[in-house]
């Protein structure tokens, strides 16, 4: 199968099990609690859609790498779908941290159920990341399942870690270039990471074979934040979802944000002045382009996607499904949003 | 072992065992993550100590049901530690809920460092529960760990769903009586019983024995959190560590409050005009008492008492380790915080 039509047949069954997960724990009663749910996950409430839904790419590197290692992917999908719940139940608390207003083009959950209940609503989808994994035992042994948990928790641990080194980011002046990659190494790297270690393990490849697979995910989640911070600064509005560099208004520590910083004195001195304003974003983001620090950051994606496609390369074998990967891969790195 | 003797010989190995599976994730190098940990669970910071740590009642359940159940308390030490993680993870997040600014007599997470510290910091230890349930396998074939992840998983969706109707609750003045036991069978009871019945789970019972150890913690569960509603008006809030009738002011519906709407229209009526006022308290609490709803709270108390007893000699055949469930079942209902 190529990219497009792997894609076709995983999309539809990753959203079916996410709803079986979810619905066998929250019921219909539980009126707001699956409002909250369904109103995050693109399912319900307007705007509901694809497009409110995201790309699930998570879980479709997990099923990928699950056939790209001479799996069932069948096999991977509640692996698929606990990674897509971590990845989402991290965005609700990400919105209210960062007092995001809106989610692909929606209002973000604590926006219309408030934060108290936005910080439960996210609990529990954290809840059932890990409770989806039981699933699992229909096809493997409990040994892989209590495995399957530790790479998923191991993923967990150094997202809260990133997350902590980016909330503390936010109101430092001094961090380098180099603290950068601890950062999105927690925050973004380790859950694709585990997507992709995760669809290895459900096809029982090699502990080796599987460690190839990891630094494939964790060299694709750098490249993949690279070109999200680039999109955060430079990306279409209308496209992304998000309000025009809200990066950039909330004084986020990203790439081309640390490059300025590190390499020009007059950028760091408005820096420190406070609060980037709307009106100031035009020319803070050719001053940005001046030093450099759009082409360095485009830069890093680049080298960080061939690293990953090296990777890929040592973790399978040629065949259709590592050209998918190459494919989704290349993609990641054009994307528009 | 009496209860003192269990306790004198389980506590030392719980904070041992708590302090290390944190350590071993988060490092000294992550200055405030581990600042915040430390802080929160009373082991760092001013006014640490075993006042500031709670009570570990959770932990001692699971141990004390290992070994009521013919089973090693050691063995059953991950499990132990993982409920209490739970326990403190939901306090992190039910203080910024609730706006709590004290906690056992110190200010709270949030207070200290802000609500997306705070928030962040809940769920790194919400992953270290689940995380720390890897150490079963030292003493325990995965199937055991499987399960054990299973029981705490789905006591935390009982628990989110629970902190979901409580929050609900607060807008609603139509609740009944009726309503509350769902909202508090999962806000306290589920993760208590959980406690218990992981603990039985380790000794390696029979699932129907595991079934009357679960029932029993239930029922505990149910027990406490109707004495810790009377403690929230009547408790010595130099004892408790919180502020004077803080449920009160946080117009929280718990029994006694409940009680008096469902029984009295002028009652009813003082609290839809809204919060009441710090000056109002005294006021309000002997109108508590003369509605009957203090004796109401009191008798429910006692009853789910009687019959987690009950429950409790159906799990357990007679002998030391009994007594000492029995004595902290007493003693859950006659303690001051």
């Amino acid at each position: 199968m190529n990219l497009n039509e792997c894609i076709q047949q995983f999309l539809p069954e990753i959203e079916n099990n996410l709803k079986q997960v979810i619905e066998k724990s929250v019921a219909e009663e539980d009126l707001e609690l699956h409002a909250m749910i369904f109103h995050h996950m693109g399912w319900e409430g307007e705007g509901a859609g694809q497009e409110a839904q995201g790309k699930r790419i998570r879980p479709l590197l997990t099923l990928l790498a699950a056939t790209a290692a001479g799996g069932d992917w069948k096999k991977a999908l509640p692996a698929a779908v606990s990674v897509e719940l971590v990845h989402n139940f991290s965005l609700i608390h990400d919105d209210i941290q960062d007092c995001s207003e809106t989610r692909r083009g929606r209002p973000t959950v604590w926006v219309k159920w408030g934060v108290a209940q936005a910080i439960n609503t996210g609990d529990l989808m954290f809840t059932l990341a890990f409770y989806a994994l039981q699933a699992l035992l229909r096809d493997h042994v409990p040994a892989v399942v209590v495995e399957a948990s530790r790479i998923l928790q191991r993923a967990c641990i150094d997202l809260t870690r990133g997350q902590y080194l980016d909330l503390t980011y936010e109101g430092r002046q001094d961090v380098r270039v180099e603290g950068y990659w601890p950062m999105v190494g927690g925050k973004t790297a380790a859950l694709l990471s585990s997507a992709v270690e995760l669809g290895a393990l459900c096809a029982a490849t090699t502990p080796e074979n599987r460690g190839d697979f990891r630094e494939y995910g964790y060299s694709l989640g750098l490249a993949f934040q690279c070109w999200d911070d680039w999109l955060g600064i430079w990306g279409d509005s209308a496209v992304t979802g998000k309000s025009v560099a809200s990066d950039l208004l909330a004084g986020k520590k990203t790439l081309p944000v640390l490059y300025a910083l590190n390499n020009s004195a007059s950028f760091r001195e408005r820096w420190i002045q406070g609060s980037i304003q709307p009106e100031e974003i035009p020319g803070i983001s050719q001053m940005l382009i001046q030093l450099g620090a759009k082409e360095f950051t485009e830069q890093e994606a680049t080298r960080l996607t061939s690293r990953a496609l090296t990777e890929l390369d040592l973790a399978v074998a040629d065949g259709k499904t590592r050209q998918a990967l190459q494919e989704l891969t290349h993609k990641l790195l054009e994307r528009k949003n």
